[in-house]
């Protein structure tokens, strides 16, 4: 039985994690949340998880309510509560589903207490990837991720020898825009951008899935995560969004994990430690295997991608700047105090704007993620 | 460098291995070939492979004529001719590209005299596959496939561990009239049957293609090859002919071999016996990958391949009867005898016809294919 951390249970990730822990109360314990400001979520969960010792909030103010209607409940807020939730409660696997910048801090501090690690959070590794992998290589945790990519890819180099591999490819849906061309995407809203074809997702995942800014990210993983030549990693484009990602190998022949659009798989395979006894995905014939349509990855249709392996060539705060500056973006994007083709170019004038720090610390990281904040939003924001 | 004798010479198979040969004469040396009726085809490769010690072809009144015309040339005629072309000529390899139940004894005189054998001849183990596994376990020389789906399996199945895999998966174009159902096969020509929608091949491997007999003897093939449980073999009908067949994985993940439909991949994988360099069939980009459609196989449609199973379940002559049976009934219908349809109604008959033998010998199996032929002819054919 495994003690569980769970943060951003009231995200999509985190509503579909529960889920899985409910299914399996002899392997998983849950112990503690996160929920950030969807507090009005906590006491279903809570009701439903009556092992909850503690929970983190985003805000001060609901504490004290919290704690008058649960006292034996620890209550946390903050980012620094999300840090003390996981030093103080006893656990044995924290799983990250934060979205953003906030959740590397989560991360390296599981790691550090020798967690299990299952991480849905991007910006873990986006930003904060050489941590990460200091404190793996110093024997501190374990990482499985959570992403139907990199679940994927795990799975297959799992089954075969690394130096059989010539290349990971990663598949890609393209957004809800791929039938676009750049100049029609002009006069796209928010509305619009938040139809993926394939995967139902939060909003900010869903953007960066349109701008292809998640594909970018998701290479950087997989670079720290199977410690793969940026230039052995590939992105193609698929439209079924069945084909989770490949393997080509250097005999010709591609390894690939095949299945339906669904996040219970790799949440599942996160949280069973790549151990779960799956079931055969095709058992009841192979009824419904394909059509799959691929097409190559245009590096001009979505500048986002070598924005990302540029600032990652880098090696230092490029990544931090890029992902500070997206993410403001999309937030202005989503207020509609920006157009879509802006965030690429509030990505790129951030970028510019701010000189790199090789190795850089944990403290230089955060000041650089927050001044790429300011920067943004004195820039691009309403009060520019 | 290997000494090599390709039986076939003068088929397409063997047309495209002379290819290989020619162009790597530091690995190969062409010591003998045969050409069954096509006499003519012998002298440009004569010229073109001077290292050529011996040939046989398939009618004696052929012989004299050779023989004047090149002195230092052995000349071997019949079935007794191939078996003595490889048991006197000095070879590593053998390549066995004849098409039908002839090519079984030169195979099972090849692994006895330890050569390896290259195999394109599906008879040699739809018939006689007790016998050369029995060969190959006793340590009697070794086998590679010449074929694109059991050149994509072993692929595969050389990259993973064999307890990893829950499926063989044989992919299938259907056939020229894959899109036509039962009642609208009644009315097929044999020109109209020639065109196979994908693969350009003699007469007879793309008759089998459109009734799909070809797949189930490659299910029977694969069993072999592979000694893989025929229940876990399974058929899918993909129409690009570019996923040469996969591996369905127990934890769902899939595993193939993808390239355009060419058979030098599969000729070229046999004769370096799987150690091909083979360059990266995608290096150039991923820009023709895709799309891949399948569809289910349904037996119905197809009983060719259930016949298949079945006779091969019977553990005896079973198979040899339903291979000579369908040789004939190809014959038949390519001559304006029969029609399409007629082709599996000769085949059940001649396996009702005739009791099963189990554990046949040779001299049984031999037997067996003489009096199915002899059977077919005289109640289906012209004659009857």
């Amino acid at each position: 039985m495994k003690k569980v951390i769970l943060l951003g249970a009231s995200g999509n990730i985190g509503g579909q994690s529960l889920d899985i822990l409910d299914g399996d109360r002899k392997s998983f314990d849950l112990v503690g949340i996160s929920v950030g400001l969807q507090v009005e979520k906590i006491e279903p969960i809570l009701t439903r998880f009556p092992s909850i010792k503690a929970v983190c909030v985003e805000e001060q103010e609901d504490v004290s309510s919290l704690e008058k209607a649960h006292p034996s409940l620890k209550v946390y807020w903050g980012e620094e509560g999300l840090v003390a939730l996981i030093e103080e409660t006893e656990s044995d696997l924290v799983e990250n589903a934060l979205v953003g910048f906030v959740g590397l801090v989560p991360s390296l501090t599981a790691l550090r207490a020798k967690k299990i690690l299952c991480l849905a959070n991007k910006e873990s590794l986006v930003v904060g990837g050489v941590m990460v992998e200091r404190l793996l290589k110093e024997g501190n945790g374990q990482l499985y991720p959570i992403d139907s990519e990199h679940v994927a890819l795990a799975k297959c180099l799992s089954k075969v020898q690394r130096e059989d591999v010539a290349k990971l490819i990663i598949t890609a849906s393209g957004g809800a825009f791929r039938k676009l061309s750049r100049s029609e995407l002009t006069e796209v809203t928010p509305e619009m951008a938040l139809h993926h074809p394939t995967w139902t997702m939060g909003s900010k995942i869903t953007i960066d899935s349109d701008t292809m800014m998640n594909k970018g990210f998701e290479v950087i993983e997989a670079h720290y995560l199977f410690d793969w030549p940026v230039e052995d990693i590939e992105i193609l484009l698929h439209d079924e969004s069945e084909v989770h990602s490949l393997l080509l190998m250097k005999d010709g022949t591609f390894y690939a994990d095949v299945g339906k659009p669904d996040m219970h798989g790799p949440i599942a395979y996160a949280l069973y430690e790549g151990q779960v006894p799956f079931v055969v995905c095709h058992e009841k014939g192979l009824h419904d295997f394909g059509p799959y349509t691929f097409k190559a990855f245009d590096p001009i249709r979505y500048p986002a991608v070598p924005m990302c392996l540029e600032a990652l060539a880098q090696r230092g705060v490029e990544t931090t700047v890029l992902n500070a500056a997206n993410e403001e973006a999309v937030r202005l994007f989503l207020a509609g105090d920006v157009r879509f083709l802006d965030i690429e170019k509030i990505c790129s004038a951030a970028l510019k704007n701010f000189p790199n720090i090789l190795r850089p610390t944990l403290r230089e990281i955060r000041s650089t993620d927050a001044l790429t904040r300011l920067y943004v939003e004195r820039k691009f924001g309403k009060g520019r």
